[in-house]
């Protein structure tokens, strides 16, 4: 392992979270908050000093990394911008506890939305707009944002990109890998813009366009008051809800689309299953939820979609309390958090890939429980699956299951109950932001103890990165100083 | 798929039962129980007549059966069992309900212990005896029970043994079977007479001797009273805290021991993690409730001690209301239902032998992460692990996951609370007994409507044969007339 390349990789990391402070910076300034401009400025100052004394380490050394490097650099920059990017909260007082602001930021990065808030207004424009910013910039993933911006170099790329790209298949994006990340950030602008113009065309002022869309874009969910998007109307919940699935659809789609090779693109089976399951789901709580909302199917059923939209793709945004909604419907929530969206997309969870692959495997060992001499092979958008990949996807399932076992374990020593423990831990792994009970759209995570905090902004750092680039971290053997 | 054979086979388990059902009728005579008599004495006629009706369809026919007729004769033994089992309880009219009925007869067969009663103490003796009769009799199963006393018949056994023996890997058990399955009911009544005596001599009344064994030897649960354990000695609590341990031990062990195979039995991994599961458990657990048992340690090791043996090894006895217990000690408990005890114990739950397979593969997947092009492979007590076993044991976890979401969807109709409904199938579905919650040790499963008592009956059934049969016979295409 080649330490001197991974502390020059989180070292350029750092420089880029130096140059995107400006943009809270303008805001602070445009709204004239002296201790908000006064925090971004000291913060980029500090990633810049940090970041530059990192990247000399190694300024015309050796660039090759290899899978464990890969894994180890893109945890580490994911800790270094979150440890980094919490500074603008405390320098500036609003945010007065440091791990509070760190819980808030890893929640922001890993766009997860979970808040230590009680109520977001507290804080001033400029750190509005860095909290959602985060999300945005944590979406795509910002290791992908350096491959777009800084000169290719090849060798240490595609093991880094693998390790944050969310989903078990990177499939046709690993050729080309600048392009790719170009591509995929021209897509994400493009689609973020468009949703600022639509929901600007419905008369949201511009500041709370862009924060919403920066929440939906990245599928995070932070928002601007205790009501989130329930305080605006109908039509931008609708907008909000529709790109909360477009953005929780494997980029892979649009990328086929641009290339104008549509029937590809259509022809999807994650797509069409994830759509599938909203379809389903959303159908279940509208029904689940007419009595609560006088038969009214219309508005039963705006809600409905909107949460399952919203829950599904991680995001974790609510017009209304879905705590209070009968069980089935909170049940429904809650399983779909574990599903996710599509691989490639900017969502959390297991993604809708990695389960057809596990109900694949499933069918196929069931085939041979039956007959047991047969031998079938399991496919996906058209293509064998190795075995090797689906023993893969069953470990990930597996490891997935443990941590969230272990995560709600740690959770047990508050004073709080089984369903606001479990939801917090599912919510946070999951990156989806809100649970049910304590932890419900109505409360917030400001109640747990220091010690869950931690625990929790690490469950939301393992569910962004899928595990392993942290559990490598976190390994004893890969600090021992005998090289491999 | 030989449907004659298959019938057959059902019909001798039935035969099994009527002859089982002489027993609780022997103890109704006892106990001057005229509509227990009458009620054990109709049901036994009734499982001669059906018996003797199936097993005329075949008499001198083919006995060959393949791997998917040995499930489907597993799964609809298991079923007859329960459903003229349950029959007792309503004709003497002490169970009304034959929903109800049925519910506490597969929690018994299953040897889950889940009641629907609030107080066991209502039935009479020889029901209370027939209740735990069939713990002990679906503890090793009835199928083993049956290769033991009835001729071998070769050809048919394997299929049908394999799919009822609890665990991944059936090993060492399979050649010359009808010798394994004496040695097995030997070890288990000599083990059970044992543990009667050991309570007798701690003056537990006969009755009462007896009735816990079987509730023990099978991992059951089912107890006299409210207080279960709670209401005997201390001396009596370690004796059924042992003995619990004892029969979650693989019975492996137990052979190789009569084999004089000293050094091979000690060998076994899976019994010393079982043990080390269950000794930092009861370490956790302790210190957690000093503090409610004013700092005492005897005692509260003897209740966490007691409730981990009972918890891990599915039993599900308690000797106090562990529901009320701080929310650590909770977490741990309802963590260790999913564990379980060894395979080829009496047990239910993943098994340990499952999860250090899982933990394994996790292990290796990780290697491969890191050293891509590394290989490895994994093993377990000596032996190496192929790779079908290995993804076949994936595949149940995943497969073990989706029952549980599954019931759990279907409880959320209910007006009772995630804890409740979360853990009931929990309980259910690894034949613990009971939760938290209202159906904590102190509540009962009665509260639920019809259709929930046949969803946990079904996730009962589902979690004893290990999910296999009893999907097999849910799949249509097992019921095509299409010969295969």
């Amino acid at each position: 392992m080649n330490r001197r390349v991974i502390l020059h990789t989180v070292g350029q990391i750092i420089k880029i979270e130096a140059a995107l402070l400006v943009l809270p910076l303008l805001v602070s300034l445009y709204y004239g908050e002296a201790s908000g401009v006064m925090a971004f400025a000291v913060t980029a100052a500090v990633a810049l000093v940090i970041g530059f004394a990192l990247t000399l380490t190694n300024k015309r050394g050796d660039r090759r990394i290899f899978a464990r490097g890969g894994l180890v650099s893109v945890a580490l920059s994911w800790i270094a911008l979150s440890v980094i990017g919490a500074l603008p909260f405390v320098i500036s007082g609003e945010i007065p506890s440091y791990v509070d602001a760190l819980f808030e930021t890893v929640s922001g990065f890993t766009t997860t939305g979970a808040s230590i808030l009680s109520d977001p207004a507290m804080l001033s424009r400029g750190m509005l707009f860095w909290r959602s910013f985060t999300h945005w910039i944590g979406g795509m993933g910002v290791i992908v944002l350096m491959m777009a911006i800084l000169p290719a170099e090849s060798g240490r790329s595609i093991h880094i990109m693998r390790a944050e790209m969310p989903g078990p298949i990177v499939g046709k994006l690993v050729p080309r890998l600048r392009d790719t990340a170009k591509t995929l950030y021209l897509i994400y602008i493009v689609l973020s813009a468009l949703q600022v113009v639509l929901l600007l065309f419905g008369g949201m002022p511009l500041f709370d366009s862009v924060v919403y869309t920066f929440g939906t874009a990245g599928t995070g969910g932070f928002g601007l008051t205790t009501s989130s998007v329930g305080a605006y109307s109908a039509y931008s919940q609708w907008v909000i809800a529709v790109f909360m699935l477009v953005f929780g659809i494997n980029f892979n789609v649009y990328q086929l689309l641009l290339m104008r090779r549509f029937r590809t693109a259509l022809r999807s089976s994650e797509m069409w299953c994830f759509l599938a399951i909203v379809a389903i789901a959303s159908t279940a709580i509208t029904v689940n939820l007419l009595p609560e909302y006088a038969y009214n199917v219309g508005e039963a059923s705006r809600y409905a979609v909107f949460q399952v939209a919203s829950i599904i793709s991680t995001t974790g945004y609510a017009t209304t309390n879905f705590d209070l909604w009968p069980g089935m419907s909170r049940t429904i929530l809650m399983l779909l958090m574990l599903i996710g969206a599509c691989a490639g997309s900017t969502a959390g969870g297991l993604k809708v890939s990695r389960v057809m692959l596990l109900f694949k495997s499933v069918k196929r060992d069931l085939q041979r429980v039956v007959h047991p001499r047969s031998v079938s092979s399991v496919s996906l958008e058209g293509k064998k699956v190795d075995d090797s990949t689906l023993s893969g996807v069953g470990a990930y399932f597996v490891l997935y299951i443990l941590c969230i076992a272990a995560a709600f374990l740690f959770l047990s020593f508050e004073p709080t109950n089984i369903e606001t423990d479990l939801t917090a831990t599912i919510a946070c792994f999951n990156n989806v932001g809100p649970g049910l009970g304590e932890v419900g759209p109505a409360g917030s995570y400001g109640g747990y103890s220091i010690l869950s905090k931690l625990v929790l902004s690490l469950a939301m750092l393992l569910g962004r990165l899928e595990i392993y680039p942290l559990l490598v971290v976190l390994s004893p053997s890969t600090w021992q100083t005998k090289k491999h």
